[in-house]
């Protein structure tokens, strides 16, 4: 019953075989390999063009280095409040990029658009003193389960385009938002106007594969310098790349994403279902937010269940009772449906 | 015949075999996991007393990390002016630390104590303008091939605690020096004056696994937050740990880099056995530096051999001829005698 | 009619004397020469305790550098969401510090406690993803007019010593808002828990002088290299204690704080007294709120008037209509009564 | 009998005339008022073309902030070995652009162009680890009191082009490098291919005023970003524009830098016809190297000349004996010639 979160999860043996493979050979180091090249091609093929694919040690790592990239002096970004880059990364896009991180509202997790123009206007192209745009940051899926449609990330990346600013997507649960939309990886970034994506498959069954991918390679010309001078570039790289091959072979990395998600219908449902729990917001990925009686929080975890209380967001609209608590539960490739079940019956 | 680096290598069965078993459970991340903990107490026996250990995602990074720990406003770092901080990390540990690498001359890729006595007079603690001196950095085994005794490390250290400055050790080959002396993990650190390693074992048969070892904990104190901002807290660290659990198991370690040294101790005794090549200057870990004729270099390169030229040292006292090539030959754990016997055969 | 800012007025004629007597002479560079060293002993004279002061060139420099003073990092700060650091130094306070500036609310312009607990509890000092509280900063007089209590002061110092964090006000109006409270430099800073001020000289009376005071000298022991390394180190930085030795002296600094307060309340008095304009909430210091007919600013910008129009503050109590404006007013040390008067005028 | 350093002396009585002046006015801040913009104009008339111009606080801000301004991640920036970014700014260049200073040595303080293309040879443009070549910096007047001839820039420049990397040129002495070689402040810079200028004016009778000069205005799109962002932009930066406006004068800042000269050529003949002391090394600006007996130095001091003893460099060619030192005699726009012949006396 593992449900504090998906990178509680091991690796999945499809990736494990393949790095195997791979520490018995030797070959070029610090990302020149023929297999670190052979992916970067493998990358073109899913987004369906040419593209620059930078790998790093950790999503903190991509999106703070994609950041850095289309640094500006004096320069914002905005970004969900409750985004990894605000809440959860120390700093670190601040320390790369120097620029500021500002909050921009929105329900489910997502920006809102009308908050963000707002946002916006306050810092004009010539605010010397005041700051100025230089980026927009979204996050798919939303570190509160939701999904932005297409249609919505094409409104956020129309206001980011009418001001000339480059669009990043914090994408560390990008295939759980992609199964769960249907969507193709071109339909859910380039075509809607994303420029940069951090990639993760760190959470979605690899242990260590993390991706900054440039939809104009143009735009990532110093990416090499500043992921070296960052101290990013892993030696034996190709070890990053054997398990990008395998998570991106047949359709692995879509599979286990469905998974996930389905495991988290799973619990959806038996939430919804159930008589003293309740979803706390609708989620559509492998996040689920639950408002639950705290003695069967209390009785779960006695019976092995973990997972995460939630500090309330404050446009929440499902009231929690004093003998209540809001919890965080992520399913993983790994998650079977006898541990959904199981922590189902643990709260009931 | 691959002598371009040790990092051309790939990862021990032993390691593999650790990392496949870690793959298949759950446990908490971002360096929280019992396996986390249980590999910082098995540093504690290595090192036989209590240091704070953090994992990062390379060398380079645990490099900068070490030296941003003792970061000082205007400070200076002094370091073999061949070392990997000032050659070949991009400005990686300037940036971290915000400090200037100062190179300082020495024969062998070893600091030599007078020259660094000398530099450092040019950076008193009251030097507001010029810069004061801050720390003192050395490499172990060094970037050429050759090892301080504990007499030398001791040497070194003296001059920096008569200035009261902290000593790092680069010990991307520790393992290889500490087999080459035949000395104890205590006994070449601490026990010298050493007070931050960066521990290495991504060279050494692991594929990710590099550590920094403080050995006074409370010097540690910023270090979780340093490397968190820093984008090198891994989400799935236990992997890591893994890595080092096997690595350090049984003296695992030890094998690996005393087998690299047998190799390389066979490529030098091929090497001075040998008409045409010779060796450019003694070496006792797993780096061989060879003087041979650029045809030799050639044909060997065409049979297969992977290796680098290396740029001559201004101190270098044996002649290269026009027709000849300095060539840097790289052994490791992967590397077997008849590796070493075909690269000798082909350039013979 | 210049109200546009108090850095729009020139410099006193005492400040210039001194100027000029100080250029005939010669006499050491780089902060070391025997005024500047003076100028050092009448601030401790001036807060009745040893203190450590450094000139710097600007005022967003003397709060950058006191915060980068008291860096660590992951760290966050403080800070009213309309303070100068948040709103006017275009990052510099990040840049410098390296860390987050972390808005709160509070009704004119003075932080909440409340709302400062509520924040703070967010950022234990365990909180390595999250980031951790390190430092508060408020400002005296605020950036909207109002100035702190000394109670109120210590309301905030109580926070922060509760949590150990050191405490910076930014003093850019320092001397308007010890006139408007009556009280000693020592009762409005270090002896209500303030550690670190940016004593501002600039926008009352002289034309370059900022510094930053340290009540504990211990805590200014990186300020020297902080300061060179961030070329805010004056060559002939005797000039800047030139005009601080003419500001302090014999209470010149004093009077005329005293006389831009004075002619603020005159302006205070005019407005309230008048039919059409109205003050938008109660200022005690050198700037005043107005709400006045749109058309009344623009008559009385035709006939020469300098202000600015100014963004309405969310927790804004008194309202402004479709056809009114919401304009600030700022006097200085050279602010006539008939400037005041001609303005009244010009928007009856 | 002032010889320490040209920042030393006071200001001109044209340019306090200037400001004071000045301080009787209001004007509008932060660089907006039309005195700023005149002045703008006025470099454009004096480098007979569009430049752009930015006041900043000091020598170092211009430096460090020029090299910012064309910063490259992994960038090194060539200097020579004497260079003041290297020997006394405390780090503030590598601070600000992030790159690292790579000393080259050259006679006299002058960049050797042999040596120059060796070192920029180590570091092509995909030198991911080792660093990539991103700029050179030269000093108009040298450290060391010499002058490159306008031929001798060309070929620096031409160096620089070669590689597509930027000059900037250090003119903390620029006047009296001018002065000395008789040529248009164009032909010394850009029509020889400077593109970034450090314009500076305090040693030579200002007390505070130095510039950065663009030639290519569209290299300066990010600097009043980055100039905001890094606390140098003055609120009453009409003071600065008002002592350069003074400076630039009628010739105002030739004559004094012509006098400087002057006294430093009157020293120079006063040496070379004395007994006891000589010449350490030819200079042509307004610095003068002497080798004189430590009892004549000792004997000046105590009759209250002001100088200091200075390193000896590494390819000086004149000898220093046991009971010589080595002293720099620095003379200003207020050295006068009795100043001079004190001195010649005191040490005769």
């Amino acid at each position: 019953m593992f449900f504090a979160s998906d990178n509680w999860a091991g690796a999945h043996p499809a990736i494990n075989e393949r790095l195997l493979r791979e520490s018995t050979r030797f070959a070029a180091a610090y990302g020149t390999s023929e297999l670190d090249r052979s992916i970067e091609q493998r990358f073109n093929e899913i987004f369906e063009r040419e593209v620059a694919v930078f790998f790093v040690a950790t999503g903190t790592a991509a999106n703070s280095l994609a950041l850095a990239s289309i640094e500006r002096p004096g320069g914002v970004v905005f970004a969900h409040s409750e985004a990894h880059v605000i809440e959860d990364e120390c700093g670190a896009p601040d320390f790369f990029s120097g620029m500021r991180m500002i909050p921009v509202e929105g329900a489910e997790g997502k920006i809102n658009p009308l908050n963000l123009k707002a946002r916006m206007a306050r810092y004009p192209q010539d605010a010397v003193h005041h700051g100025r745009a230089a980026a927009i940051t979204l996050t798919q899926a939303t570190e509160v389960g939701s999904i932005y449609s297409l249609d919505e990330i094409q409104v956020i990346a129309d206001i980011a385009k009418g001001e000339s600013l480059p669009l990043h997507m914090d994408g560390a649960r990008f295939a759980n938002a992609l199964v769960g939309l249907d969507a193709t990886p071109a339909e859910m970034t380039w075509k809607r106007g994303v420029d940069i994506l951090s990639f993760g498959g760190t959470k979605n069954g690899c242990w260590c594969a993390e991706a900054i991918v440039f939809f104009d390679p143009d735009m990532a010309r110093e990416l090499p310098f500043i992921r070296k001078r960052t101290a990013q570039l892993f030696s034996k790289s190709r070890f990053i790349a054997a398990q990008f091959e395998a998570y991106l072979k047949d359709g692995l990395w879509l599979e286990l994403a469905a998974h996930a998600n389905a495991m988290a219908d799973r619990m959806r449902q038996g939430l919804s279902a159930s008589n003293s729990a309740r979803m706390a917001w609708p989620t559509q990925s492998n996040e689920v937010f639950a408002i639950i009686p705290k003695g069967s929080a209390k009785a779960a975890g006695e019976k092995g269940a973990k997972f995460y209380d939630w500090l309330q967001p404050r446009d929440m609209q499902e009231a929690v009772s004093e003998d209540e608590t809001l919890v965080r539960l992520v399913t993983s490739f790994a998650t079977t449906p006898d541990d959904v079940d199981a922590f189902l019956d643990a709260i009931a």
